[in-house]
């Protein structure tokens, strides 16, 4: 039988498993049989994005798994996530209603506002990869537009399905990148609790006091890049380059080898132990396997220190890097 | 002649001395004669808080000095900002109002939300010192109220003073202690710009990111606590202890020893010479004139470097020490 990850329970009531399989930079070609795959293997989690240009594809996958009586839907958790470019009311809703569209599984399990950044709206038909930091050379940043986080959230909750609101689309509504005055601002306002925090957390950047506020106030962490500049060196990010390979840190490699677990799942371990969701990606059938039995031993509270250790408030995804205008990590 | 300080333009429009006295810690019983010591020698700019509670004071000798003809009202610029438990809108004018009354100068030069959190109210009849983040005892924390940030900018925009709102009594308005987040989101709804930014910032808590993003958008930079651990060694701070003083520093000695200057006006010349307000305080009438000197000399741009490349991301204010509720600084 596949394995299964374990469940956290979100602010809105819904069950979310702790290992998912993150299609950011799966191509569209393979996307479709990568996400059947991981369903086959035990998946019920898959973390998407607009962003990603592959929605339509990994919504094939799934149709593809429920038709053959694999999963059902309500087993699966599906994620995306609102692109910088539609932050005003009306253009967050139509974006949301391609992306649900795109996935075509009726509805999304949790739809995150992606970046705590709105640029200038990008007309639908005009969208284009990759995505509007800049124009399409990637020679101008992309100017800001004047909408707040309050806007964007207030169209977040009015997509939520509820009772009162048997047309709404998506179960969980959250939030990624955001730091933690935006959020105690965001919780101030907001009538629908955010379920969901997705950060870039790995043990080169822990950012232990966001962890623990947003879990402190019920806001489960999803961490992204787990593996540090593994997710980066495709991307030619030099600070990925630089960096010893998470892999071969002495700490992590002793800690698998005591164990009999390989470094990889001693790393999503990390993070499940402490209650963060992982969505690793793999091209490797073996490897998604091994990820997602991540959850099948336990770390000693020493060996989670010595990992949360290696910090070094290292960030490999800023998008300050794309334009000077958008420095959001400080 | 006194020393003057040269000034920075507002995004208000009004100018703002670089170099001010901050009356941070200032005790009330010598507060109006060292505000008045400081006007003598050439002081313009005073940096209050109702936090600090030595308002009357400070404006007691700002009033003896105009009425001695030291200076007039329109050649001073006073800085006061709004505490925590006063963020709800009428909260916040009533606050403003008493604070603007207690300094007794008719109206404020700038207004700062103190804080990005906003905690419960408490009565003005029951306000008392250490501030609100606890109850008297210290023992239990305020809990936090649900203000949102744009609710308290609107309440700050409409204390402005313009030719449509002539009973405002407020001339510039600005933030203290926001990251980048909750500026950008501040900058896409406030009907007023902010004019300035107050942040922690000396060489061991540089913030570079966060300096450049508001200078790049029109936000003066006030930094505080230029000499680092000094400021919290009399608050019993432990890394304040620990750390080495920025004084003793060998760059930050040898580049005083060059330029024949004293350490600390070499600290508060690398804030000027990038346009970093500063608002050192001191008891000592030498010292307050040293301070206010430090901007007639140049440091190289590698001196400069020298001194940036100290910072350690060590921050000595942070409210989350107080209680874990408070984690704002990340």
């Amino acid at each position: 039988m596949a394995t299964k990850a374990p469940t956290l329970k979100l602010a809105s009531g819904y069950d979310m498993p702790l290992v998912g399989f993150g299609i950011w930079k799966v191509p569209r070609e393979t996307c479709a049989d990568q996400v059947y795959n991981a369903i086959k293997l035990g998946y019920r989690h898959i973390d998407g994005a607009w962003d990603y240009t592959n929605s339509a594809e990994a919504g094939e996958g799934v149709r593809r798994a429920i038709k053959e009586g694999i999963v059902k839907r309500e087993d699966m958790f599906i994620t995306s996530k609102l692109w910088n470019n539609y932050h005003a009311r009306e253009h967050a809703f139509e974006m949301a209603k391609l992306e649900n569209e795109a996935w075509g599984l009726d509805y999304l399990d949790l739809f995150l506002i992606h970046f705590p950044i709105s640029l200038e709206f990008i007309p639908f038909d005009k969208m284009r990869y990759p995505c509007f930091w800049t124009d399409k050379e990637q020679t101008k940043p992309t100017p800001l537009a004047k909408v707040p986080i309050s806007e964007t959230w207030k169209a977040l909750e009015d997509m939520v399905q509820t009772k009162d609101n048997p047309k709404g689309f998506i179960k969980s509504i959250g939030v990624s990148n955001f730091h933690t005055q935006l959020l105690y601002d965001l919780l101030s306002y907001a009538k629908i609790q955010p379920s969901v925090l997705q950060i870039e957390h790995h043990p080169y950047l822990t950012q232990p006091e966001l962890v623990k506020m947003a879990q402190e106030n019920n806001i489960a962490v999803t961490g992204y890049s787990t593996f540090g500049p593994q997710s980066f060196l495709e991307l030619d990010n030099p600070q990925a380059k630089e960096v010893k390979p998470l892999f071969v840190v002495d700490a992590v490699k002793s800690i698998a080898a005591k164990h009999g677990k390989s470094p990889s799942q001693v790393l999503l371990r990390w993070c499940t132990q402490r209650n963060v969701i992982v969505i690793p990606k793999s091209n490797s059938v073996d490897r998604l396997k091994q990820n997602l039995e991540c959850c099948t031993f336990d770390l000693s509270e020493d060996e989670l220190k010595q990992i949360s250790d290696l910090n070094m408030n290292l960030r490999f995804n800023s998008p300050s890097s794309i334009s000077s205008s958008f420095r959001i990590f400080t």
